[in-house]
């Protein structure tokens, strides 16, 4: 019987501010926001609470100089929810970052993965 | 009053499988152990209990081919510590991946610094 063994790969993480990261998670909520077209929609596809998936929306907008997501109807916090110019361009710059690490990386990854034991 | 502000910067994690990781944090780690010369000293020059420098210490040596640190004296847990030429070579993928990373994601960090709040 064969194990299906893990790949290596990458992830890459911005740090922001001291506390405030942009990293996968927070680029896949928003990719998520934009194909769901909610907040609540964007968690459920990712196996995320309401809350969480709320409160890492809030914090991604508070840190830039606008809304990366604004919610359609105004007064429900339940209600849809969109990427603005300046959300799509951050998760672009993101996604971008992400592509150009993986492209240079390959060498040391497979290297890498032949330093593992055996069984790994 | 002119506040420090963060400059964003990148961390790489490489995931290298489901429970286990290569970042900032283990790099580090290893290489402290090569210039404090043990896992203890290593530990304290990064603010990293014993505790915690041994067990991520013991999981890099058995995710590995091979050990990356062997401790020096037999029987002593305490006692020195020093890089195998596996976890050199370990270390330098890493360093090598870190900074061929920042070296291709320049431009989008300075474009994501361009679009925070201007308080940030």
């Amino acid at each position: 019987m064969s194990k299906t063994r893990t790949q290596p790969s990458a992830r890459l993480r911005i740090v922001l501010a001291p506390a405030m990261a942009l990293g996968p998670g927070k680029a896949d909520l928003l990719q998520a926001i934009e194909v769901t077209g909610s907040i609540a929609g964007a968690g459920r596809s990712l196996g995320m609470s309401y809350r969480r998936a709320w409160t890492l929306t809030e914090a991604l907008n508070s840190y830039f100089a606008g809304p990366l997501v604004i919610t359609k109807r105004g007064g429900s916090r339940r209600g849809g929810a969109s990427l603005t110019e300046l959300g799509r361009d951050v998760l672009s710059l993101y996604r971008r970052m992400e592509q150009r690490t993986n492209s240079v990386i390959e060498t040391e990854l497979a290297a890498l993965q032949c330093l593992r034991k055996a069984d790994r």
